[in-house]
């Protein structure tokens, strides 16, 4: 399909149109942000790991009855997805202390909690997004009853795939972010990514951090974390 | 009930022992503090009305079916109640926008929502008492699943009955905060107070404001207004 005009350039990600309506093409880019933008950064080859990476798991996802936006992997940096209006909600799911949960609540990290965690925020760069419950997210008109109910069977059996597929390659899911989105259609699907980004991965062994909190708390070998995880998931 | 050693002084009350450790003395005082004790200061006579307004409410709510910790109205500013370690979680009844809603949402203050938003916060004064989930409270450990779903029926219905009280004196429910206790015996109940410091009261026709934002915004009037509410309800 055909790349046409640019719709919009998020921080980790640009969008452009295609010849059809319902579908646009996503660009990962190397560019990192934190801390509502305020550390800003580039980790070289990121947008090319997290694109193979999405991909591969959302993939899976689908086979396993998770409808999701993916439909083809373009290139090393691009995908044709489906369009999808952007349900502006961040699904946040927990397995373990980490994070703003653990300073929101004033708790250590990695305590592993009995039963997954799933939290919302509302998408509102300029709020900060704010942490808020089901009965806020209708209350604002942000999503329905019915689909937040929906997003969170989808959240909670992506985290049961997301889990094996990472314990089988020695890395441990601590927390991950999800965004969900509805087609013209009106089919709510899975979309944005799910990567070092997205997703906090420990080293089930050694609890090393491979993920973006190597950028985040500056703790050096940034690169190498995104290239091991791609190890892991590919031998190569 | 004898009056023994003061067990605890908070904002607002004070609480005693008394011979049987099966119930405690509240006692209400006129101090009124806001944005986490950061603005102090007195509303004269503010205790009483409070003592007396919460005892009202609790006996109609216990009469409704709403267990609560009222035992005997005491004095002009004291109380006996049942002794109960207080379940560490603010349950917040909003039916129109308001306050921190309205200011973490980007919201304005008035939108009516078409059913009751409730929310908890984690009753923590160094943590600020952070916004949370049901699974965030079951994670940290402050309540189980089922005393959650209790207390969100509780809290409902007692939305319901005040509600409906106060209309019939001119009176807006737009938002309120309750706590609950477990009484040494394992029941769960209402505890903690019902007043304009733990309400908001909206005159329904001219929308002002006969609470404790009188105080918290500097509006002017704040014992008018709190005397208001005594005479709506006892007209005295």
């Amino acid at each position: 399909m055909e790349k046409r005009e640019q719709l919009y350039e998020g921080k980790a990600k640009k969008v452009f149109a295609t010849e059809d309506p319902n579908y646009v093409i996503v660009s990962y880019k190397d560019d990192a942000t934190a801390f509502d933008g305020t550390k800003k950064g580039t980790i070289v080859g990121k947008g090319a790991i997290n694109n193979r990476m999405t991909n591969l798991l959302m993939r899976k996802l689908e086979a396993q009855g998770v409808p999701t936006h993916y439909t083809e992997e373009l290139n090393d940096r691009e995908t044709l997805v489906k369009k999808v209006r952007i349900v502006p909600l961040e699904v946040i799911v927990r397995n373990i202390s980490a994070g703003h949960f653990a300073s929101r609540y004033g708790v250590s990290e990695g305590i592993v909690f009995e039963s997954p965690v799933l939290e919302f925020s509302y998408k509102n760069d300029e709020l900060h997004d704010p942490l808020l419950n089901d009965d806020h997210a209708i209350a604002l008109g942000l999503a329905t009853r019915d689909e937040i109910a929906q997003i969170r069977t989808y959240a909670l059996r992506v985290n049961e795939l997301l889990k094996d597929t990472l314990a089988a390659v020695g890395v441990t899911l601590v927390d991950f972010k999800l965004e969900f989105g509805k087609t013209e259609a009106g089919e709510l699907v899975l979309a944005d990514e799910i990567s070092p980004d997205t997703c906090r991965f420990w080293d089930s062994k050694t609890g090393e951090k491979l993920d973006k909190d190597r950028f985040r708390r500056d703790l050096g070998n940034v690169e190498e974390a995104y290239e091991e995880m791609s190890r892991r998931m590919w031998g190569s």
